[in-house]
């Protein structure tokens, strides 16, 4: 008989559970087993007198173990919680389990000493619903706009973009690296026809640092497409990919994620607030008293970031900002510049970063030129090649697909990815 | 005005339409411009008498060059090929491009060299809208069956599985290894209790094999799941995602294949044949009179693979074959065994392998012995403790996506992937 998931129960008809033990409990009487599987959980009740065997079985397995029961759900008023009770016939044990080496008042990192176990909960189970639902939705609304997916390699020859935080390693007989971002490889889909793409795929970040919101690798969900007038077409794109999104997200979603996280999952119901960079410096100072430090002028400063959650509140009831006209000293040499300012824009969620998006410069006299102006001639030699022989105008964003989790459930980074990956951290 | 895709033109409607220069031709009254996108192309013509301006500025804009139109496409007797032509109003050059570098003739390492450039032909897009489509597929297919996405980490802390065949890298102060596959981490997600899992993700593998199948990166679709009886609930999935897919494809694409590569897509209307591995020697050999080298008994050799297509499709009528009971020597120490026969298989396609599957070995002291048979108890130490605290019988299998679209469109991994990667080529 094949097992059937315990949301899916029906009332009086044989079926097949297979769960964890979430509580056993053992009376004068009976013995009940909470049982959990990824769907939801259930009272089993096993009487002593007429199933001993059963019984005594069942209470070597303790809090942790895998078993299945074949048996019926009855409806039952002295159940209170479930309203109902699960009378086994017979009872199969899969795993035994130790007792758990973690307690619910550990902290994060040894919490995921144990990940596997820590996972187990609700709560943590509801991340990955929300993640898979966020990242389907966006692929579903970009197949229907005929973008292509690709894979582009994460072994690359060259350290990309700027030979810093660029993780080395041995690859036969010489030296290759960890690609930081598909950017190149996207841009070089465009110059081969792809018009639209995008990647989903591991990205690899050898930084030093330690805050709730950097990770050495993380899911990177990058897009780009051709022929656009303007980077504010890639906004736009960007705009309603996310809208799409997080409909689906709170439609499906947005009841557990209030009851588990406390926390409403807002739709934007107007496009996202635009503005430029000089103009929230403005804003911060005249009504939070912010003041930028000169040398950060032509950035954003993470304070300034964070100080952004009450800005676009305020000033537009929004939870999105999207900042452009950052100093092209701040960004990166494959923005195109208008007048000397880089076409391109940051999108703030909740006071934290979550895109860096551009128009990019397809023009190759040009974007050698903003190459050498940042000493990047010889690093990037393989991808100048790509405007060669013809390069569509285009444009594009990545976005980070456990930090837009991790702000949609108010967690860390540590909390909210599968296994998390810092300076210090590679195991599990 | 937004530019629309060729195959979106309508007759007598102002539009813009922007692509790669495919040919150019100057005439005594006329310059025609065949101009294409990735959705098709069409003839542009320009009239040198009343558009003398357009005509000598598009003779710049040589072949791969990007340019973009204003104008209407009319019904025309004149132009054989489509039928009809595109008047433009405006040009804009959007990128001037080089001769191209690239023969047709030249051989696919001298083409991968310039990637961007190969890659612009209806023949080479083809592989990636077929791809697209094909792992589509099979999310559709498992997220309607409840399956999460998950995003395992590449960079681990020990070398997984055996110790060969893993690149190193610097990790801070210590080392790394980049993940030969998801397959401990997804068994993880088993006993964190995710019930059914997949990933689509880059696997890592430092082998120097110089066939026309083997990359040292390539894409894998992996998965896991939960309360199977035995691996014939992993084959009937891998089976009916396989279906499922393609006949999305063949729905799709079939036609467009059958054009550019001369190739049916056959989607199977019975279930796949399964063999034990005895058997399928004792046909090749009353068969075809292939005889195995007694030292490989236990596994399917490369000579034996491809002869299985021949003897699927002579005694099945099937492009599939499921290989069974291996022997354990060849088979990975966590697949379980009965009777020492390992409980997995191999998925042979049109005489490829494609897929290893198999039931995991869930019993922490069972798998232990195994570990230690194999002499990786040390290796694997981290991962054995996955099991310690209650882990659900589960099984899975890992997909090569490059492989299975190679397999599709009857190409080599060299020609199907984005950009290969092999012992000696790390570029572009």
């Amino acid at each position: 008989m094949e097992r059937i998931r315990i949301k899916d129960l029906e009332y009086d008809k044989v079926s097949k559970i297979s769960g964890f033990v979430e509580k056993l409990k053992d009376t004068k009487y009976m013995v009940f087993v909470i049982l959990r599987d990824i769907s939801g959980e259930t009272q089993v009740s096993i009487d002593k007198a007429t199933q001993s065997e059963m019984a005594s079985e069942v209470l070597k397995a303790i809090e942790g173990s895998v078993v299945s029961f074949w048996g019926t759900l009855k409806k039952s008023d002295f159940v209170k919680k479930y309203g109902c009770e699960f009378l086994p016939e017979r009872l199969q044990i899969e795993s035994i389990a130790e007792p758990s080496p973690i307690t619910e008042e550990a902290n994060i990192d040894q919490k995921i000493n144990y990940r596997w176990l820590d996972l187990r909960t609700k709560k943590n189970t509801l991340i990955f619903d929300v993640q898979t639902c966020l990242v389907n939705s966006f692929r579903e609304f970009l197949l229907k706009k005929d973008f292509l997916e690709i894979h582009t390699p994460k072994l690359i020859g060259t350290a990309s973009e700027s030979g810093s935080d660029v993780f080395e390693l041995k690859y036969f007989d010489r030296k290759a690296y960890l690609a930081q971002s598909p950017q190149f490889y996207k841009q070089m889909a465009m110059a081969a026809g792809f018009d639209r793409i995008f990647e989903v795929g591991p990205v690899f970040r050898a930084e030093k640092s330690y805050t709730n919101k950097h990770a050495t690798e993380f899911t990177g969900f990058d897009l780009e497409l051709s022929y656009i007038d303007d980077f504010y077409d890639v906004v736009k794109v960007e705009e309603e990919m996310l809208v799409y999104a997080l409909r689906n997200v709170k439609e499906k979603y947005g009841d557990k994620i209030k009851e588990l996280y406390g926390l409403d999952v807002v739709v934007p119901d107007k496009t996202f607030p635009i503005m430029k960079l000089a103009d929230v410096y403005k804003e911060l100072e005249s009504r939070y008293g912010y003041k930028v430090p000169e040398s950060e002028l032509g950035d954003l400063t993470t304070e300034a970031e964070k100080l952004c959650k009450n800005l676009s509140q305020d000033m537009f009831g929004s939870e999105f900002l999207v900042v452009t006209d950052y100093s092209a000293e701040k960004r990166a040499f494959y923005h195109m510049r208008k007048n000397g300012v880089p076409q391109g824009y940051d999108l703030i969620w909740k006071g934290c970063e979550i895109t860096t998006g551009a128009q990019r410069e397809h023009r190759f006299n040009e974007l050698r030129a903003q190459a050498d102006e940042k000493g990047l001639a010889k690093d990037v030699e393989f991808y100048m090649q790509f405007f060669k022989n013809g390069c569509p105008p285009h444009g594009g964003f990545g976005l980070g697909v456990d930090r837009l989790t991790m702000i949609l459930l108010g967690l860390s980074i540590k909390e909210v990815m599968f296994i998390f990956r810092g300076p210090n951290r590679l195991n599990p």
